[in-house]
């Protein structure tokens, strides 16, 4: 398996139909892959050689396929850096697989100073937006300068990329993903959806993100259009589905509430949308509704999955968001997991737990990731026996269904009793006016850890926490109903629509000891 | 990649859903993987090593789909041979491939005796049907007394079966094919298919044929059911249908006709039929109306493909079959090719031939085959770069539609030009009386060969050559059109349904000299 067969495919099978859009700029796929192999033979001229990691710090763009498939073309490693990090924290993530080559866009060029002072690897940028100061080379310029170069044709075991996950905890680790990682990874997630061939996607989610790898590769399997814009917001989202007739695109649950919520959402017509992929959270029920009666014709399909796993496990297929589905009680699952994914739950000593009970997620297949750049530690702490250990908490029922209740370091211990998060944010969810919810543990005196609840409320609406703590123990056990409560404005996201709890939990937890 | 991973899927997400269906007998995934492990330890126990190779010679069953899996389980290597072939035919591939286990059943028993006599290899005989002569050990006593091997693991570029093919010109040749090779190939497929999830399949093809280990894999990955009859024939596909409330299938299409011709047809439900996949031939016009008003719920899905591709290359879509595709054009196309195949046309230099232009077609991915069994020259003239030549002939048009028109040693030179078969046979199909067709080229003194027509007649039908040739003046060159006509009851297919061409040829070529 090699990630560039699509480009070659493409040559052959529909060299004139479009490959990218990226507002005015529309690429045919001959077009496209021409770029794609000067690219490679610029970054072989700035020394590239098979196997070297190249990263690149940027918005989305059309130049954001062209960096993933020119590097890979050429041989390399791709390192797509975090957007939402400091010089500090890219600076490290460079040294740490010892990425030279740096592609930047406009939005970050002012990063690049801070960045080169810190970093012992970086010795060359390019700017994406032909940046003449800092000594920064000219992406458009290098491109029309190239031959260009042959196929690497690297494929099969052979690196693909190098992402960086957490900071959520710890030092971000760099996961290694081969070409069969991430080429089987997309052909199991196609294999279980009825997607559309050739279909028109949109990336409006960040390209950065394991997720946009994903989606690339999707898109480009069945040779579809690839429809960028720079980031996500609601406008641009509406405008591209009506003036590319969009056929799917990913979101988080975030994400399609933001749209739905707009004006502008009926001044567009998204008819058009048959597949919404959405991940990173569940869809909390009303959401959905409204998402279901807003894009009638789209099929919802939830994906579960991480960076780890090139990135999907299990797939909550269409139906489960039907009434039928809805009554079945799959809508809070994460779906069933996919073909290339085998999925266990085990307890702390690696047996499989009995069918319903929460152990932790482990997973085994072709889309498992080779390791951790540089950590063997952490590397054969997570990989045991071939088996991928998440880190999330999870049951499995008698149908095949996963439920991920939660980051195993999200859970709550009160008392003496575990309380997942989960069980509890939908149970607040569930309270009028109430729009989005975190629960997390505060220390307490009394019972070690303390139910704590972050609402966000519906403009003007106010909220005591003896109602809500009424409303809750109606549906869930009293020891998990929220003792204390605090509103907010907003939830701390990262840029992938991840909901950021050690930020809640941070003022808590200061000076004392918690796996935060 | 491994194959066994949906077994191990299966034990945690539906074990105690039912995995195969064989007459009254029905097994529970549990149940199956049970047998399977058992069967490997027995296998092993007869001195199976890694790597090795057993053989099977039997009708469809269950136990097929057991011998599968347990050999891949043992870490061996499966050799299905082909129930069509004499004794001393099943002893050159026994013995090619030193094949020293064969299973067999109660149809291809008698056969043993002869095969001991002229095979090296074999050494040891497993009775399905528990057979008590010769020196064979009983298949059910085996498992009852074997105790659960572990899986050996093996996967990606480990080999997985050595399948014979040809037969039709030269010695069979052995084709290797890995874990990665099938596997990839099947999520390839499913990839391009709206392929119901958890499918109940039935198995009418011939299991020992790539279709049948394309077809099980395809299922096994979703979990689904396989529905296993002995062989084909029209009452026992309808009853299978009806009984099991079959959603997909895999015929071709002269199966296809001989359902729809059989009387059974009206008195059973056929109504769960989603997927009628078909392949070896391209459906005509009238079948296929016919056959999609017969099964007005079923996606009508042809694929293309050879054993050296783990089968499948290219996919022609549902949409295709519909009013709407055969006014594009693309009903007797073959289809796009799949994720997996990266496809080109090219000249006997090996250059690309330009768009709409004839020539081999050759294949490069993942699904293709590592090599023909201990046949070096024979595999460096198949694989060059890579690329497989299929020695089939086609074109592709614009939209990266496949048209197969022949096996390139099909093609009738006649006065000097060139006449693809496939193109006559769709001219003489569309005259009234006339059911099945096949053209080949005869000796010829004025014109070196003659295009000359095999037809099989609708039953107390007549036909006049003038009149053919009239008819087909009409639709093709007149250089195309049947010089000589040969009325049969029927035509020579290999069990796999394909025409068998050579056979037909034969009596025109003795003692002459032609690529047969």
């Amino acid at each position: 398996m090699y990630l560039t067969q699509p480009l070659h495919k493409s040559l052959r099978e529909s060299p004139g139909a479009t490959a990218t859009v990226f507002g005015e700029r529309r690429r045919t796929w001959a077009g496209f892959v021409s770029r794609v192999a000067r690219l490679a033979a610029a970054l072989q001229a700035q020394g590239m050689q098979a196997g070297d990691r190249v990263g690149i710090l940027a918005l989305n763009s059309d130049r954001y396929l062209e960096f993933f498939y020119g590097v890979v073309w050429a041989g390399g490693v791709i390192n797509p850096v975090n957007i939402r990090w400091s010089p500090a924290e890219i600076a490290y993530s460079l040294d740490d697989c010892d990425t030279r080559i740096l592609l930047v866009d406009a939005t970050f060029r002012e990063h690049i100073p801070a960045v080169r002072q810190q970093s012992r690897s970086l010795r060359t940028v390019i700017d994406l937006d032909g940046g003449d100061g800092d000594g920064a080379l000219d992406y458009e310029a290098l491109i029309a300068a190239a031959d260009a170069a042959q196929d690497a044709m690297r494929g099969g075991d052979d690196l693909a990329g190098v992402f960086y996950t957490g900071g959520t905890t710890g030092k971000p680790k760099g996961v290694m993903l081969s070409h069969a990682n991430i080429y089987s990874g997309a052909l199991g997630t196609l294999a279980a959806g009825h997607r559309p061939d050739r279909a028109v996607a949109l990336h409006a989610a960040p390209m950065f993100h394991i997720g946009g790898t994903g989606l690339t590769v999707q898109v480009s399997a069945r040779l579809g259009t690839h429809v960028v814009i720079p980031q996500f917001d609601p406008v641009s989202v509406l405008q591209a589905i009506e003036a590319e007739q969009v056929q799917e695109t990913f979101l988080v649950p975030t994400m399609i509430g933001r749209v739905l919520d707009d004006p502008a959402f009926r001044q567009h017509d998204t008819s058009t949308l048959r597949i919404m992929l959405y991940g990173a959270a569940p869809i909390d029920s009303s959401l959905l509704e409204r998402a279901t009666t807003a894009f009638p014709a789209a099929e919802f399909i939830q994906l579960y999955g991480m960076t780890e796993l090139s990135p999907v496990a299990t797939l909550l297929p269409g139906w489960c968001h039907t009434s039928e589905g809805r009554k079945a009680g799959k809508l809070h699952s994460a779906g069933r997991p996919i073909s290339t994914a085998e999925l266990r739950v085990v307890d702390p000593s690696g047996d499989d737990v009995p069918v319903g009970e929460v152990g932790e997620i482990a997973v085994r297949g072709p889309t498992v990731m080779q390791g951790y750049w540089g950590k063997p530690e952490q590397t054969a702490e997570a990989l045991r026996d071939g088996w991928m250990h998440t880190g999330d908490g999870g049951r499995m029922d008698e149908d095949g269904f996963l439920f991920v209740v939660d980051r195993l370091k999200d859970m709550i211990v009160t008392g003496g009793e575990n309380v997942y998060s989960a069980e509890v944010e939908d149970a607040v969810l569930q309270y009028p006016d109430v729009v989005a919810c975190a629960v997390i543990g505060v220390p307490d005196e009394d019972f070690g850890e303390r139910v704590h609840a972050v609402v966000v409320l519906r403009d003007g609406a106010e909220l005591d926490q003896d109602a809500l703590f009424r409303h809750c123990s109606a549906l869930i056990g009293r020891f998990k109903c929220p003792r204390s409560l605090e509103v907010r404005d907003e939830l701390p996201l990262s840029a992938a629509g991840k909901l950021l709890k050690y930020k809640l939990r941070e003022p808590h937890w200061q000076g004392r000891e918690r796996r935060v």
